[in-house]
């Protein structure tokens, strides 16, 4: 089995500036080829530090994948330090400089020094091209370690990435033996509860099931090995059915399938129209919603009533309604779904109002409380929810809430 | 120099399955603390790898610092392997003991027994408590080594992380050396002109200045080292003012201000109220304004105007109108923040209206295309932007560029 140890280099991340998302995509598409990654390293823009680095990498596993330091600036320091620790010398990449003259204008005297930097290599490593900037990457090998040296841009990393893993396949095709993974993502069932569910797989090593839970999203990861890729994808499908069945209706959605995208596609089967109405959620929900693209054929408005002045004036919901039950309370969300779907003449009208915090609390009415309304045809069904967290946690699992009640109608 | 490592440990890490964000937590605390975190590993559940990533540690830094691996399960290897690997037995911390059993409902018999392993710590370690849940962290000191093993659950490694790191002040405060971080948030300037302005310390390492983009913000990092914390703070404002100066009001935020976070303490400085009509960024400005505590004060309506017919009904902008320059046009943007600032009484009305992409581009009118309004007094402020990347990259940089409008008109 191939096991590889994931580096990535920059001062940036390793003082706790940015946040490392290279490593977790990195280490996922190696999972899927059946690469047991064994250790993630970060390590600053040093390159005596990075060789000690690359020294103990060799020494534990069989592929390194680098990322970073492969710039213009001083501070990149990848290339000169693979070529100094398997020395091998660094060469120029001849298409790398062309694609690079290119860049800068075609003419040759019009390249940067220090530009021409990137387009170094050490001698013999395979040469990845850059299709989304200048900095090329490489693949070496020496003896039995592949070093695979990609930029640290998440862009330029992954298509070159997905570039190296397209030769690996090729080189490994005959060796049989595929390790899958997918992920089922469940929402309105606890984490214990799905556990408890799928206690035919506890224990097991393979296939092996994980829960993990997110934005109140519990999903489900499946591992599964097999001889050949066709089989180990209908072993998944096979577990992927058996869980199902369990779960029913709480599955929405396979691999990065969100809530909103499950939402979307129902739209879309059933070509219904959806409109909007948010108070606490102050718009995420819309926001999610137009992440998807082609959303604009079936979410036809929202509208963002914070002030119970623009709850009266955009959906009609009377004054005095507001002033005898509360902003937050289940008529006042159910009023907002009815405005909001008679207005836009929508086929589901979706109303949501709550105390998202920290201020705005009453002994009654906690921080967490949130009314969430959706209306279809002449039906409105209102759910209580009491949330506990952030502000913007409160948002985040208001509108979920909201999706997957949703979802769940047009079921 | 103390010098650092963070090891996390979890199987769901190493598969890529979650994004580590422990790590940055841990490794900005350090920094701040002037402790040179040299390197960061992940490993998965596996006794033997954390063992030997142990020794590696061991042997190049002074301090290690693990998260994860303290749970109750089998899976859970951070203390045995710590044991094993520094030779020191495990023994009961009895306060940890005393707070499960509270935690299970106050009597003996009630605590699982896979529970009470949380409660194990090697011999002589110090026991850091857990507020927030049942697994009991520790500090072991081992000659030049100090190992600190946390939980991997955020909110419970933070709180004990830093109750930690006043133990490691109250032992450091005579060593003396103070080193502090501050950043500066900019909108509207692009990385190389950043640089380019603060040339007075471009190449010094002490103070040390670094920019970083994200999401059309460029960020600057000053990192300032002096004898004690005050003369430290001092160094710090003394070089803010001085970017400040060259800069002006690109300048908009310090640490974790946002940019809707400046335009929320404009609206209240200069007590002005505020609605947006949004098309292609769905909701995203009133999702970012609504996420302040407190703005509910002076944001007064949001509308997601999507579909012609909703940028009819809701803002008045006539059909013909549309029709004759487009719905992504500099007269609808404008037409759009003049009506919805007409019709909520705000004072400032925002209109964005662009191509977020994939589809819906035409020659003449590219995906990325977008046209920003603000509306004040009788004034309209126009933008036209070309945006790349993906949907919601343009979704991002639009809506950060219409709060950065909106900040600078408010100036």
């Amino acid at each position: 089995m191939i096991t590889a140890e994931i580096i990535t280099i920059g001062t940036e991340i390793i003082s706790g500036q940015i946040t490392d998302t290279n490593t977790p995509y990195i280490a996922q598409k190696l999972t899927e080829k059946g690469i047991q990654v064994l250790f993630q390293t970060s390590v600053g823009d040093d390159k005596e530090l990075l060789k000690s680095a690359l020294k103990i990498a060799r020494d534990r596993t069989n592929l390194i994948i680098t990322t970073g330091g492969l710039g213009p600036t001083a501070n990149d320091i990848t290339r000169e330090a693979v070529s100094e620790f398997f020395d091998i010398p660094l060469v120029q990449d001849k298409n790398a400089f062309v694609r690079i003259q290119k860049y800068f204008g075609g003419q040759h005297r019009n390249v940067p020094d220090a530009q021409t930097k990137q387009t170094l290599i050490p001698e013999g490593a395979l040469a990845l091209h850059n299709d989304n900037g200048t900095a090329a990457g490489f693949a070496l090998n020496c003896g039995n370690t592949e070093i695979v040296c990609l930029p640290g841009v998440p862009r330029e990393m992954q298509s070159m990435l997905n570039k190296y893993l397209e030769i690996y396949d090729s080189r490994n095709k005959s060796e049989g033996g595929c390790k899958l993974t997918r992920d089922l993502h469940t929402f309105g069932i606890s984490e214990p509860d799905v556990d408890s569910q799928m206690k035919a797989y506890t224990g097991i090593e393979e296939p092996k099931i994980m829960t993990l839970v997110h934005d109140g999203i519990v999903t489900i990861n499946i591992r599964a090995t097999a001889k050949t890729r066709e089989s180990a994808i209908k072993l998944l499908d096979r577990i992927e059915q058996d869980i199902r069945k369990e779960l029913g209706s709480a599955v929405f959605g396979v691999g990065d399938e969100t809530l909103e995208y499950a939402v979307y596609t129902l739209l879309k089967k059933y070509n219904k129209t959806i409109a909007v109405a948010e108070s606490c959620t102050g718009g995420l929900v819309s926001d999610k919603l137009t992440n998807i693209p082609g959303i604009s054929e079936f979410f036809l408005e929202g509208v963002v009533v914070y002030s119970n002045k623009a709850k009266v004036d955009v959906l009609g919901v009377s004054g005095e309604f507001i002033q005898k039950y509360g902003a937050v309370s289940p008529q006042v969300a159910r009023a907002m779904a009815e405005g909001i779907k008679k207005r836009s003449s929508a086929d589901i009208g979706v109303g949501i109002t709550g105390i998202a915090g920290p201020t705005g609390a009453t002994k009654e009415k906690p921080v967490g409380l949130v009314y969430i309304a959706v209306a279809v045809d002449n039906d409105v069904e209102v759910k209580e929810c009491r949330f506990r967290g952030s502000r913007i946690d409160i948002k985040t699992f208001s509108a979920n809430t909201a999706l997957n009640m949703v979802r769940l109608i047009l079921l």
